[in-house]
């Protein structure tokens, strides 16, 4: 059978990433050594030289499914990528995986625990023999308006917020998914919790109104935050207050190089 | 050339509802008078008789086309349900049009005007000669939370809200999207707007702190103030809090056949 | 504390449904024996009396998180909405869960297997003591359009469709979600699969042209074989085809009551 | 009243983008001389001094709100910028307005028009007094696939594709939304349309199977009509087959710089 992929191409155009995208597969995520079943979306793609037409898509999703309910770390991502430049005789492989990952809570006052979820993101590129990790995190949790609270004679609009960040590492992550959460979460005017009783909301009602917060705030003390953590090249941060007095959101984005 | 959707069909099934779905175009809103032109994703479907084989989707498009930047009001629909039935030879129609449309919103206290955008849908159906009419419209608003006020030393969570509310008439629509928007923001702890000067912002602080109202309570008083609108068959509510202290959201929803 | 949800109302309206939306919790689903790990979006309502101003949703998320890695069949459904009347003092209360859910699916040649992932919904209502279920599917795969086949010299269009049924049963599922899926697979022009070697992908093509069907043939051939299901007592199907020749869909829905 | 937003920040953080998102305007795009009403997402921000705690939001709003129904070129955003310069008294500013556009197409035989809708994107910056434009273009179009063709006795998979394209200009546009959708299409095994008559139907379905192209094939031809358009900077191309055959898709990547 013809191997129509395998055609000489004459076009000169040595191509980025091809693969596959939007793949929904089940894999078990190993987050500094505890693990936890999640429903990836996958990209996949490898660089394709400027000779040959077309890449093998098959094999691609042949690898992935010979990692499905085995742990995966980044490191794992690392030994997916070689897999995928043998295989498909490339120089460069690159995986995206986006799930949603589950994280234990306590309320603060009744200490009752439930799951808190947080979208996560793992991205890995091996190009010419070096493997490049970055770890993605969107963290929601509530921030109250400093304005909104001096200016009015009771209460202060807060709302519901999301803080994404995506953070470069110089080699293999140097944070995990559960204390990178957390990070982010105390720079909020509070965190927010699937479970509350009625004295942890009254906790967390006025926690809120003791530390408000503007979205530029929260992105600065995020900054700061990420700022101290070892092993970073670069990161991104983005902020958005889904306000409770607007129709649209307040939003803020910062990204530098890292310290190290 | 050979008509495939014309061939008989044996299989003794009646079809309620085929055509065409995720249509995008732009048309002229008429909403009691005042057009506005807005962007649609429009379902047309028309019932087919248990002999035919398929539907002509062509013809609900070129129909479509034809009322590309002409005002579009509930009774136009029905001219447009009358076309399809006609030239699909059928007996029945259907017609759902979702488009954002725009409301001018005077701040409380600068009284600076802008412009809320509300989801709306003009919903149609002709069957057996009879037209019926729905409106859909989603409302965005601020609940600020009983329970955290009352319990609370300071402060009371709110957040960013939305009430769906689909009415169906008797006959033609009798409220226009512009006043049922306004009875709707009436239910809520505050009306939400997009530009807010700082005066304003205190006072819809201030408005929301004195007006606390759990998702049930906005709930109720949607539902006694659509029982008010005269020549409504039924209707249902769906209000959603998109609470700031949880990752999930308050929901409560009511359906009801109307009073006239 | 003051329970201000205890709060009597006057408003004289009983509130159909009232609780938590949009929660995402892991799950372990139970389909006719078989365990798999889910992560589920979850809404959980229950009436309210018209005497009380709010319902407790702090208590259903405590049922919820109870049930956290333990299998949910369609039966634990009606234990989860027993203990929901029974804690939150009610007569009626409703759970559906939407997840996404992996069947293997073995490629017609080659034979190497892989994993699809299809939408399910488990529904299920328990109002004056009787508890009614429903199960949601939407099945991908692909069809091939018989008028371009037919007034083509060569080759005709075709595209990825989505079916989407909803079956309510008179009592307990009488069809496992891994059955229904091959059961709606089955009316397509050929079913899809996440890994075809190059003997897969001539087999899937030459048998999706052998085999052309309109939207309205899918419908009504979904139509033929959910009647053969026994115990259903009421159906919808919608079956949408992402035209690969336009940018809108062709759309087809029914729904009847069951033959038991 | 205390402007809480001009307080002192002493943590020393220059913030890059601060302001709104999710906002929801119509305007009108002026298109290299064609206007039309669209209803744009817009995010639009400033950078922050290090001194400075917050912007003001609402100015953004203001100036959003004073054009309105006001054409939209290119070169209002420049203004558009400028004004949020001088109002918010900072160094940079930036906005990026996502909207649907429709381009008029005219079947291939039976010569009906009718109206596609493309994703746009205008995106300005102005930083330290040079304003940098790009324009983005989600383009739908066939796709039919070579190794099915060319290995199947009859037939080849073929299905809706997505290439997404986003052009940085070293002055203004030197391209059109019109000129720029046709450039993408006559990459595609084939253009799609809205309205097909029976002879376009067979039209389409026969240039498809005469013209078959990879994700690979269709990226490469859009990177070499590209480097055909003067003044661009740098580009990136995305291209997406939504697969008949998979519930995955195809996807390809490539961005360089501009030869100018």
């Amino acid at each position: 059978m013809i191997d129509v992929q395998n055609q000489p191409d004459t076009r000169g155009i040595y191509i980025q990433q091809t693969g596959v995208s939007g793949v929904c597969l089940p894999f078990l995520i190993d987050d500094g050594g505890q693990t936890q079943p999640v429903q990836a979306i996958v990209r996949f793609t490898v660089a394709l030289d400027e000779n040959l037409r077309g890449t093998h898509m098959s094999r691609l999703m042949e690898i992935l499914d010979g990692w499905i309910n085995k742990p995966i770390a980044f490191r794992t991502l690392d030994t997916i990528l070689r897999e995928a430049i043998d295989k498909l005789e490339t120089n460069a492989a690159h995986i995206r995986l986006d799930f949603k990952y589950f994280l234990e809570r306590r309320a603060p006052v009744s200490e009752r625990t439930s799951l808190l979820d947080v979208d996560c993101s793992f991205v890995a590129s091996l190009v010419e023999g070096r493997t490049a990790f970055q770890l993605g995190l969107s963290v929601p949790f509530t921030t109250l308006c400093p304005c909104s609270r001096e200016i009015s004679t009771v209460g202060a609009h807060n709302q519901r917020s999301l803080c994404s960040v995506l953070l470069a590492f110089n080699g293999g992550p140097t944070i995990t998914i559960d204390k990178l959460t957390a990070l982010i979460e105390a720079q909020a005017s509070s965190a927010i919790y699937p479970l509350l009783k009625r004295e942890d909301e009254k906790f967390v009602t006025e926690a809120a109104y003791d530390n408000p917060k503007f979205v530029e705030d929260i992105l600065r003390d995020v900054v700061i935050a990420l700022r101290s953590i070892k092993g970073v090249r670069s990161f991104s941060v983005e902020c958005e207050n889904f306000e409770s007095i607007h129709n649209h959101n307040a939003f803020a984005l910062h990204d530098e190089i890292g310290s190290d």
